[in-house]
């Protein structure tokens, strides 16, 4: 019987097992410099940080130490933000059932020293990241650690961080509203049959068609995005391969890397609740 | 920094991970009921007992909870072989540096418990064993915990129940001989450059036309065995395309496991000794 941790990596590890998705680093996709098994060492790397939010620890300790076991390998950035989603839901896990209630507990209960080590974390990877809009209320991530100081004196939390996000960032958006997404994600995969590694990519999809990815907007821009969302509907509808498109944007560096965190988190929800392999 | 229990997981993840290495399942080549996903589920799901192993603790109870672990997965015996192999190379990285010196210690040390944990992890999985020949002075491992009481009656240890099996199988014949073939295929790992599931799928085809597969014989016969070791030459000469082998082997049901196995021994050995991803 797996822990909770080791679901959550566990679902790390299919979800870039999962193919085609396109953009995104698969079994049988990858970028010279990112690749498939810098996927697999980030997720084994994560598992002990994982292991502090699976025994009800700190959920801002638990990400920092994920993520700095994730960045053991040359890869640079592979799973920070599928971290960040299945961070909070392993530790609603840890409680008791995993529900978008007992997830939306866990986001609403985080601290200031959890916001501390959310930013920590950017001291252990390079992360794309926008410049902050000037009216933001909350130091720029970009500072890490360095913003421990700020963030204890505005006494903000790592919810407020969200809250803050919620607007321009697909996962801060999952973290302030009880997940819907991801748990959609989890009732997709759970009502389809075969592999769960072509369910996910299935729901990848799925996913991709039905919202802009922010991660592409951050790497590119707004108009990449959208027409990432309208070539995926394309390929939803049997009038764009896949395939094709999963070479298209390999070779034009777009990743919807928000969209597959979502999966990451959506498999992870779907093992907890007895998904069988 | 990874413990040495990750880095067994890891390097069961890699070998798997690897491409082509025909006949086996891998990221690109699987069979209906024995999928990709499901080892990469047995590397995980192996964690805990791997990590008694990569505390120091006791081989034989190491082996049974990890294969236990590894079997919470439907498609059977995933890496059974790997683990085995896998186990005292991580107990002697407990103890220091990780040698044939040392390795081959751990082997000669273990005691009659080791060999009733042995027993006993056959009752969490079927593997694909041969009828005993008639003289063989142990137990049938099929026998499983069952046989713990004539192992204490004649206090035969793990390494003795090795010594039994080393002519037909090529893992029992590592363990009683300084795993010589593991450590070599480590050090062909690291000799190579580029990504290491592409350096791991390379050595495997070297070490499968280089000594007949003794998973093949028992699967199948010693024809078939021989027949792979001379397809796999040609391959390496450049008379056979690799993919075809792979496509072909898959098509035939023919799987060389214990060439994978050492592989597998081969990647966590290179990963103590420092190599990066």
């Amino acid at each position: 019987m797996r822990s909770t941790a080791q679901n959550a990596e566990l679902a790390l590890l299919l979800e870039v097992a999962s193919t085609p998705k396109p953009g995104n680093v698969d079994r049988e996709h990858e970028y010279p410099d990112l690749r498939f098994e810098q996927f697999v060492a980030g997720a084994v790397g994560a598992a002990d940080g994982l292991a502090i939010a699976g025994d009800g620890g700190p959920v801002g300790e638990a990400f920092e130490r994920a993520i700095a076991g994730m960045s053991d390998q040359r890869g640079g950035n592979t799973q920070f933000g599928a971290v960040l989603l299945v961070t909070p839901l392993a530790a609603a896990a840890a409680d008791g059932p995993l529900t978008p209630e007992t997830a939306r507990a866990v986001a609403e209960a985080t601290t200031v020293e959890d916001a501390v080590g959310f930013y920590s974390a950017f001291d252990h990877v390079d992360v794309a990241v926008d410049d902050p809009p000037s009216e933001m209320e909350v130091p720029d991530v970009r500072r890490g650690s360095d913003a421990a100081a700020a963030l204890r004196e505005e006494g903000t939390t790592l919810y407020d961080v969200m809250v803050e996000s919620a607007e321009i960032d697909g996962l801060a958006a999952e973290w302030t509203s009880g997940f819907p997404r991801t748990f959609e994600t989890a009732r997709k995969i759970e009502g389809r049959e075969g592999p769960v590694t072509d369910r996910a990519a299935a729901v990848f999809l799925e996913l991709l068609a039905e919202e802009v990815d922010t991660f592409v907007v951050t790497q590119h821009d707004v108009a990449t995005a959208r027409e990432v969302k309208r070539r995926a509907e394309a390929a939803l509808d049997g009038e764009q391969s896949v395939h094709g498109l999963a070479e298209e944007f390999v070779d034009r560096g777009i990743n919807p890397g928000t969209t597959a965190d979502i999966v990451a988190g959506g498999v992870f929800i779907a093992l907890e609740r007895g998904l069988e392999l």
